[in-house]
């Protein structure tokens, strides 16, 4: 396991890249635009010029893009990853993504002697950055171990979930847990502004009891700050719910926390807002609006 | 400081009685039922008759009892706290109760020379037992000065919110961010369970991370394994959302998520479960029921 092919060369992928070349791998990098990575390249990653050229002679092709259609792009199709890589090699999608396209994926990828693992993860662009990311594994157990080195040198939680589609299934669970709890967040902080309360002196009394989060410890500062540039995405966070939600209905399982703040983020987005951070749900909460 | 009259001795209330006679207080007791707190006369308890002889020739009053109506009832009329107090008794109600309660009786006992803070609590009967409570104050920042000693017999980390009402509205907001905090985690686990994750392997996954909570420490392990007794009855998780409801309101504020989960155990009360621990949300999420 030496030769990487990395699709998705953005804020966290870029980390990753480097963190990946510290580690002593070859890391070959294709995005759609190379001007954005120019960087990357001057500290040792090697270009190719396209998605095919990617996916040959690797021992492992890793992909974290945006969205659904750019994971299908890469992947399927005549230039795609699964027809031009290789047997034998190792194919992570660590996009959060569609649990039923990992497995559509991974079905594929099988028949052409591929060996693919759904590996989404958290952490953002500072566990990226810092090599402390979540990395949530789904698929073979066989093929979960030959990655975990490469896994190791980008995460610190690496987690095996289970079959094909489970790494994406517990991301799920875990963008579920993130929506109502920064909900409720916002909502605890907008109703001690609102009666008056000191918004900080609130945050540190119950910070560290059972009303505590890593939501909150992540966002109170920004919130009372103002501050709603982009840790994480709204229009991304939105994606990550739909994906769920529509999980769920399949299931016949109601989540109404998770629907009633999908549908406020929604709203955000029609006005406009779907480019700031999640902690801008706050925005909801003002009265002025 | 040396002498307090304490009203309600629950579960909780014991707790802080026998953390305060550990100080070195002379502990003056009532409660409905005197044979609930032999135990506690038995280590040094001094049992009083009625409301009134709690209230005369006391330094200090700390009541934590029920609902709103119970506070009504030991602090108001004829045979209540505030007639009965001498002048310059400090009157401290740690119930979570109507922050506009503890306004009318800080102003009643300020006419009758009393001093009064409302000093609601989180950390239940285990940080009561430990001594560990987190105490949320408004009132006078003197009183709260004189009464630091007390608190610290009971709790680690005592805070100053400001005026009367302040103690419970930082309460309130606490309540809050507990409730949509709780609704997230059990539907992450419900939506965990029901695509066939191993949901403790689930926990372990995702709990150190951005979806990671106090509430989700607590209760996951009770929630996999179907331990829905009572750390903290449904039924008075109800009050204090209905109460912060009810600010919120006043103020045109409005907080979906919590008036979501609001309903869901209002739900669950009308089923006769009200009894349960918060944390038996997570049955409404089975789709057997």
């Amino acid at each position: 396991m030496k030769r990487i092919g990395f699709i998705g060369v953005g804020i966290m992928g870029k980390s990753m890249v480097r963190n990946l070349m510290k580690s002593g791998y070859e890391v070959y990098i294709y995005t759609r635009t190379k001007s954005k990575v120019e960087d990357i390249i001057a500290e040792g990653a090697i270009w190719c010029e396209t998605v095919a050229d990617i996916a040959k002679n690797k021992d492992i092709i890793i992909t974290i893009v945006g969205y659904p259609k750019d994971v299908e792009e890469v992947y399927l199709g005549k230039g795609g990853i699964i027809d031009n890589a290789d047997k034998g090699t190792y194919i992570v999608d660590m996009t959060t993504t569609d649990p039923k396209l990992a497995v559509k994926i991974n079905d594929l990828a099988l028949n052409k002697g591929l060996k693919s693992l759904d590996a989404p993860v958290t952490g953002g662009d500072m566990g990226a950055k810092a090599g402390t990311l979540t990395i949530l594994v789904g698929g073979d157990k066989e093929d979960f171990n030959a990655c975990l080195p490469v896994f190791e040198a980008m995460g610190k939680n690496i987690n095996y979930m289970g079959q094909a589609g489970n790494g994406q299934h517990t991301k799920m669970a875990n963008q579920i847990a993130i929506a109502g709890t920064l909900a409720a967040d916002c909502e605890a902080m907008s109703y001690a502004k609102n009666v008056g309360l000191d918004v900080s002196e609130v945050v540190k009394a119950i910070g560290t009891g059972a009303a505590g989060s890593n939501q909150l410890n992540a966002n109170a500062d920004k919130i009372i700050e103002g501050n709603m540039l982009p840790g994480f995405f709204i229009k991304h966070f939105i994606k990550d719910m739909k994906l769920a939600k529509k999980e769920a209905d399949i299931r016949g399982l109601e989540l109404p926390v998770l629907s009633k703040v999908l549908s406020m983020y929604e709203d955000m987005e029609k006005d406009g807002k779907s480019d700031l951070g999640t902690q801008a749900l706050i925005l909801k909460y003002d009265k002025k609006q």
